[in-house]
């Protein structure tokens, strides 16, 4: 069997960094994915901060990256990853296709986060283009519009204030009441533009070719049905990191966020973590191909320790 | 005078993607430089690690993040900023043209870094091109030629043998002996395809349109000259922080570098560091943008609660 440096699990920005940095580091690499690079990147519209790519789709970012590393030769697979074996100086990468298995010195996990969604009628339709996950990717599309977030959580308190800043009419949805922080959830509540419906159920999002607006209904017992009107609709109801292979490596904190520390190295030697998989603060484009290079780096440095 | 939320000093990429999260977040931003935008970018001839540019001449890629910060309205203005002040929730900025002063929540410090130069006949006419002072961003341009490198320290050292497994002939030529840790020191002299020249004063880069070798002398006794052929030459003779004007803030390490947390917070409370000028381990342009936008995020908070 062909034994690589280093395989790279996961091909969104983290995880097209590091293979471009691995390949530059002259490392036998492989980079795996189980759909097509770009991650989260490519069901996003319009990406407005990845610096000095404008205003771009995501999807075409998405191809951007992939180009680059093609340009450098990155081996690139469509595998799914069922497990890794660690064997000391050797990591077995078990996939799912053909029985499928790689053998490298490192691996680096990169396989993101998944945001947790209603699955509501209405949310494919408008996934990506006037549902968003993301407040500072998508909050200034809608600058002087009227936006709906669902969720009363810390990211969602913090993401509607973020919001109320820039857009006209801002709408709280939230299952039971806001449960932030009560300093946040005291400046949303005194924000002029801001309306917040605790103990709600999200029926549907509602719209033709473009998003119109939200229909949800009272928990309690009055079971009130409202329709509030909106441009955009925001999602706050929590992140799954799509750790669930690498769930019995040890290497996961409570959340199922790969615990790194800030050479991107995990507990076990020779695995490396990067990108919104992290337990780290801010998920962004540019913070996850900084992991990407990081990461590398490091895994270049353990590679060439084996050699020794 | 007109306050400011948040101005950023240096205009390379961690500046530049501070200023696009800073304006995104709605924050009245300003972005200083003495120079164009672009930081070291603008010198380099050939980067190839910038995620989705490919291989992309230096100054194109400063000229692309500088149009993306001018398409989202960033305020930039040639200056050189002479010191800061803190004056709690106001810090004042003081520059050399014209006695320009600004008023300001925070600021973002990302003056990046000078590398050393040995100041010698031919460096000015091949500096970008041919010599380069970063390894990992143009060892790739050298595979299977020859390469001299210049220092002996950590960087020099650890930089060499990375550059060792990519070009044909390295030749490292040091002004003492080599002091990196003594393993990798060891490491570089078991080399198949290195020569070190301890003890050595460079005289000159040699060459027409291309540089085609070094020379350089003994500091022994003999004052042995040599002149070693090859295809581009690497400086690591140190790096100087673009730091005086903040020396008197408190806020730096004993190497001149700008000491922040993983928030890019100093520890003066609205000043904060992104980019190469911060005590970072890897310093490269996709982490100097990390910075920039944690930096911004950071400091987007912090103007938040002064308005509490």
């Amino acid at each position: 069997m062909n034994k690589y440096d280093v395989v790279i699990i996961g091909s969104g920005p983290a995880g097209m960094t590091a293979a471009i940095y691995a390949v530059r580091a002259n490392m036998k690499t492989l980079l795996l994915d189980k759909l097509a690079p770009g991650g989260q990147m490519v069901n996003t519209n319009e990406i407005e901060n990845y610096t000095g790519s404008g205003a771009i789709n995501g999807a075409e970012l998405s191809m951007q990256m992939f180009e680059h590393t093609q340009e450098l030769g990155v081996e690139f697979d469509y595998k799914t990853v069922l497990g890794i074996e660690d064997k000391g100086e050797t990591k077995v990468i078990r996939c799912e296709e053909d029985d499928a298995t790689f053998e490298t010195s490192t691996v680096i996990l990169a396989t993101g986060t998944v945001p947790r969604s209603l699955e509501v009628p209405g949310e494919d339709r408008f996934a990506g283009s006037g549902i968003s996950w993301c407040a500072i990717c998508d909050g200034a599309q809608f600058r002087d519009k009227d936006v709906v977030v669902i969720g009363g959580g810390n990211s969602a308190v913090e993401e509607s204030i973020y919001l109320a800043g820039i857009v006209n009419q801002l709408t709280v949805v939230t299952l039971f009441d806001l449960t932030a922080d009560p300093k946040v959830c005291d400046k949303l509540r005194a924000m002029d533009n801001v309306a917040v419906y605790p103990y709600q159920d999200v029926l549907e999002f509602t719209g033709e070719s473009k998003i119109n607006g939200v229909r949800f209904k009272s928990t309690k017992e009055d079971a009130t049905e409202r329709h509030v009107n909106c441009d955009g609709a925001f999602e706050y109801i929590g992140l799954k990191p799509t750790s669930e292979p690498f769930a019995d490596l040890g290497i996961l904190d409570k959340f199922g966020c790969i615990v790194v520390d800030d050479e991107m190295q995990t507990a076990i030697k020779g695995v490396y973590g990067a990108g919104d998989i992290t337990n780290k603060k801010l998920r962004q484009i540019v913070t996850a191909c900084s992991d990407g290079a990081i990461a590398a780096n490091s895994a270049a440095k353990y590679v060439d320790s084996l050699r020794d």
